[in-house]
């Protein structure tokens, strides 16, 4: 088939070629704000004279009963017309006639492509904000479900230190809390008009740049015609956020798929959340936390896909870049449905409290507890550390618990143990000692509860600004 | 829709969790070698006295006609059957009967999933080592269609000594015979067979697994079968050979997009692998190499994602490996694709003699022939080296070659200078006096012709038992 | 040696294991933090009256004159003390006794090294800040000195469209701006105090962490004390950040290169900035920007380490999280020395105007002013394109540029040429015209470094803060 | 300092850019590859005629007192000659004279460089090979060592069948194996001599590169020139080679962590491969296995570093290539330390026979066991799934486990069910039933040890001759 920019050529383009520079199978994905962006464009051509308003009129008239047909399942995209662009302009043409060949004046594909993704971004990073502040409300929700809830903390997933599972879980509401503040910055690098820097230069017809931008919601424009068409940081930053929010859920879903071993059987998950075995009949598999797990791989992969793509090209668009998308499409997809599933999975689960409490009762995780008690009757931490260390290995050999030692016993590794001790190293004095701001105690805990509704709030203001400025 | 394998379960899984578990959209790819791998099993199974021959040749007879109706497009998959496997058994026990369910015996989805995967990788690296092996026909056909073409040769993308084109073009040629290289390493990892595994220990029905090795040509079978089910290193290693490929055709491709550029205008890209722009009618742009160099890093990307998929993971089968097709299916594709349009673009593009030429003749890059030629009169190498590197920066300060020098000038920087300086630094002379092992001279190169003709002969041995073996 | 947890063991640790797993080697490199942190945190102990006055005293003179000694280099680092931690408190024991064994009351080294990290990304961040701007300055003063100078803009490495060369360099500009955004957004992720978080789960001393966060200039503390030992988001987002920066760094480089190639010629290096080559007496190679480009690979190669470690770990510490340093120093090191050693470069870099206009007047790139031109006189763009790509192909044919063409010749492709056609299509016209905003216009770029001016102003302010900030 | 190559400059280098350029800090690590480089180049010059005989051995006497005061410690390395090759030879002129400058005669320091990282990753090979090796060793030794003990085989790290611990172990013995294989095609891509290349395109000199090759024991020479100097496939290879050994350690370190945990307590390691904690008396950390895995990051780092710095790079040495070596180092460095604690901490490592027995009885993993029952009663294989799924629901309700059912309730589930069941899902019934071949049963284990045995000689022998090869 000819090609809108022939002129010049004397041969077609190969088959091959053609299927192998096609990004239509793709972009076609953005249909809807490809229009969106024509019609202001076309708003705009009119309103500074470039184009007569009858001709703006046919054009959107066009491309609005072209968004139509999309939407019912009734355009075939060609894949020699080589992207949403072009199958778009060419059908424009077909159905209102050469009037149809104005709106490509003053842009070109290249800020075009740029508008597109930018307006795509912008769509999904507020769907994304949505189901990640909801995601952050479940944990909300379990952590006070199970309020008082005792189980062993861990580090080097050795049992450390009696903690609430609230404390547990609100170590993931902060974590969550940094990703959204992370997304807004991606936000920011994203809510920036392209359009009107033409294929690298400007444009020499009199556009108005700032119109449109109104009219797309966008706060910004670039103040770089050769910089817009080939920024694609927002693109970057985006993977960026995305990888450290799947590496966010990759220590979650470890943690669910440990806490479901038998071993640990700290929760159980629901039925409706697992899946069974073609050959073992009692299995029950955390599939969902493991293939979020997995799924870590793959957005860490498209943020290395286009850092590389990117790295070394000369300004300004390159063909490379075309390459920036799939990659961030499948990204979307993945965050979305993981992000959905999980707040799903965790309301859903059950924390089996005996267990954890058996738990934390029969360990050594409150040494640390013992070695405070002696440093309060004034022995330097270091040697309470000693001399707790000490006890430890004992009670090994004397297959015992702290808790289980006499007095006398205790005396031996040091005088300044009295009566009290045993108070002083119950799981609930070690809970609710740690009081210190941040710590497990549950005030503690109750003040994260405070703080989160308050940062819940002012996310959901911002949610709502990134949802209403989305056409 | 109730599972195969629900009998444990009191509740349904949540759609939701349904689809993002389910691995039907992308592992159709497989149907073909699922089929052959059931037939294989229940030939083997009925061979072993497990299943009845009746019974083998109902299943058989079964699978076959699941085949037809796939192949014709009259199979609609299920996402609630999970995958392939389920798909394929549940269609073939509604046909058959509960015999049917007889083939699942003494296999798991965790072997079979193995199976069909190693077989799948089989196929396409036979594909994949055709294509390349004509990518290297391709270099050598362009080097000997332009046999004696002179060039500046570059290091730093500083004209360094003069070569022959046909001397750069080999240079590819060895980096794709190590691909070739590896790729058949990549073979030799995959060409074993996991079949009979079970789900991770083994299995207590008196299998055979020699006789499905043999069905399905496979040379060797694991020796351990936890291994069996858990191994992803021979997906890993064609991703690692995949990325250095990709590397190599993006260093060419850097190439070829510098030599199209109007300032080097080494070579002229045919129409048919070019395309326009939509808004500056004068382009020509060189998409296909800017787009095999942007690929690159989405190649780079699956590999980071597997590694990273796998990394920490327990024995044996984890629900995060399900993460190791999409990757491999793309990079396949990348790879066929990008080996195909390279040979067809590298045949059909032409070569600017003259402008190579004058470049080398309008150079300093003869600079290291003159320095060897005062090394041949007894100069000691570095010093030679001193009095060239003055010698061109006389030149520079008087806008003069080399060759411009009178002998009085030469002289000047050097007595040992005679008249016989300019016949060793003329163009010809330095190509062909670089006539060492591997040098760029007339006889080195055509000398590396012969042994192409060697390695591709061997080369095409190879394919034709990776092709013949595949069914 | 025996060690200071060591009350538990029964055995030594294995020397190779020693080796392994200490970190002195390398976290020495943040005596200085260290040794602040922990004169803060004796001070609050003193204050919250869990130690006496006196022996925050004690303990804090002892400090000081370690930190003397180290940076006079009378300090030897004992692998056997595993980390810097380690290594001051046992010096400060000996030099103090038993006292300095109060000095790790309520505090573990978990939030210790935290504390380490976050205070010397700190002082770093605004380090490199100020070297960003530095750059952002350079690039300015660049585009300033040439103002006026014009080159062919390129896409696809194909010559496009005529653009002045300060607005190429200030695309740069741009891209470094948004560099300076992000950096602050890492300022906002690392600028939160981890101290007092303990081991894990908060201290049972009555401490006070707001006091340490304004000894130590934090503004913000962690609200959860799991998570603050646990986080190392802060780091990943300045890897992110490091690998944008070092990807634009990257684009330039490669600009650099091209444009100091012969076929270039555009630009011409210092000396200073350029090396020769062992054997080639003429080469003057550009290695300063071949190695910031090389070095690109290099922190994407951090950044992807450290997600692959943080990935799927279990809350809270777990000895993995060690690897997050050197990855982070080295990204230091590197962004410092190419910050530098690029401003300088720019700043003495000639370029060659005479090619630049030449390069630019022998061309094509005006081919869209021509057809603009004929939809100024009505024609639809898509038409426009048309006519004019088919008066490329004939002037290639006739081996003629645009502005060699008869107005008979403009008709016999569209009447509606007219006399004024020539100077519509002169350089001068073609840049000039591009006016809209963000476009390649004189007054354009003249808007531009105003907008330009503005930023830097705005930076400095930050950079002031950030530096204030740091001890 | 004036350089060897300065003759063309005007200008000194920026000393800034002379310590950013400079590789000597780390790739004076190569100095014995390079004078051993160095002696078998002039001892072929000699041989050639291209020197004199006298003046070889000069060079060759000065090159080896070099050597001697560099392993002396008596040589100090200048940043200003750039790298081990300019600051070997500058040095050899100053000690022997004028005659020194010969030695660089028919080479460049591209050529160089590539030959010294060739040789020391040959020798390199070697060593970690052996290491290698000897982890395989070790694994056996702890397999044997526990023959007969019986453990839960996992997947999804959900309990799924009874195995035996050696087989778990031999797994990994299976993964090593594929490791070796692929450090052979390592080697295969390095055993190749690029001297002789000159800067890109050979040289005029009549050297014999065989001669060198034979002299350093290469067993081939690079068939290009241009390759020759810019190929670092090997170095690639040999990344992705330690990116999966590392991948594989990092899932035998997340089973060891798991299984040190209170929770599995399968396994104890030595006190003196654990450490301890600063605050908590009572832990001991697997910080080995931790650190093991957390390392996977950086390997794969340096992989991904590479293959972008390769990425799009024009023929053929360019600077960025500089960027080869240091991870190349590091790699070699995290791989030796990582096998040689393995294996000792493997060796002292303790199982907890009865933890693991008992884990495997109270359970239902024998529940497959069930299922084969009914099918080998006739029951085809997908029903008798759904009849143990079932039995399972009992049992879980009931809070009882397989074994504990009568009769007369297994009866209510299939009348198929006999008394002979118990005996059927007895644990050591279902290990030693799967005895297909590669299977979990105590005759498929020792067939592995044998296999295991064999390729234990074979892989001696390949050691061997890597070894031997070595100078």
């Amino acid at each position: 088939m000819s090609k809108l920019w022939g002129g010049r050529f004397a041969k077609n383009t190969d088959v091959m070629v053609e299927e192998f520079t096609s990004s239509i199978s793709f972009d076609k994905r953005m249909y809807a704000e490809d229009i969106a962006g024509s019609i202001a464009h076309a708003a705009m051509l009119a309103k500074c004279g470039i184009i007569a308003k009858e001709e703006a009129d046919t054009i959107i008239e066009g491309l609005k009963t072209i968004l139509t047909d999309i939407e019912a399942g009734n355009f075939s995209f060609e894949i020699s017309l080589e992207d949403i662009h072009m199958n778009i302009e060419k059908r424009l043409t077909e159905r209102i006639g050469a009037v149809g060949g104005k709106l490509h004046t003053a842009r070109s594909r290249n800020d075009q492509v740029a508008l597109d993704t930018h307006m795509y971004l912008k769509h999904e990073i507020a769907a994304i904000g949505t189901l990640l502040q909801d995601l952050q409300q479940a944990v909300v929700e379990v952590a006070q479900k199970y309020q008082g809830v005792v189980m062993p903390g861990y580090t080097h997933l050795q049992r450390a230190q009696p903690i609430l599972f609230s404390h547990h879980m609100m170590a993931y509401f902060s974590m969550l809390t940094r990703d959204f503040r992370r997304l807004k910055g991606v936000w920011e690098g994203t809510d920036i008009l392209p359009l009107g820097a033409g294929a690298l230069a400007g444009t020499t017809f009199p556009i108005d740049r700032h119109f449109v931008a109104e009219q797309l919601n966008f706060s910004q424009v670039y103040e770089n015609s050769m910089d817009a068409v080939s920024d694609r940081d927002y693109i970057l930053e985006f993977l960026s956020f995305a990888s450290i929010l799947m590496m966010h859920l990759s220590r979650i879903s470890e943690e669910i798929i440990l806490w479901s071993s038998t071993e640990f059987s700290f929760i159980e998950l629901d039925d409706s959340h697992c899946t069974g075995s073609s050959i073992m009949p009692q299995k029950k598999n955390p599939d969902v936390a493991e293939l979020v797990r997995g799924k870590t791989g793959r957005v860490f992969g498209h943020l290395m896909a286009l850092l590389t793509t990117a790295k070394g090209l000369p300004l300004a668009y390159n063909k490379d870049l075309q390459e920036d998308k799939e990659g961030m499409f499948d990204t979307i997809d993945t965050l979305k449905f993981s992000l959905s599933v999980y707040a799903s999975m965790l309301r859903a689960m059950r924390v089996n409290e005996e267990v954890m409490g058996s738990a934390v009762r029969n360990d050594f995780s409150n040494a640390t507890d013992m070695a405070d008690y002696l440093v309060k009757k004034g022995l330097p931490f270091r040697q309470a550390h000693e001399v707790v260390g000490k006890s430890v290995a004992y009670c090994l050999g004397a297959n015992k618990w702290l808790m289980d030692l006499s007095l006398a016993e205790f005396k031996e590794f040091s005088p300044l143990f009295e009566t009290d001790i045993l108070e002083a190293i119950k799981v609930e004095t070690c809970v609710d000692a740690r009081n210190s701001y941040g710590g497990t105690s549950s005030t503690g805990v109750k003040q994260q509860f405070t703080v989160a509704q308050d940062i819940l709030t002012k996310q959901q203001s911002v949610l709502d600004m990134y949802t209403k400025g989305n056409i």
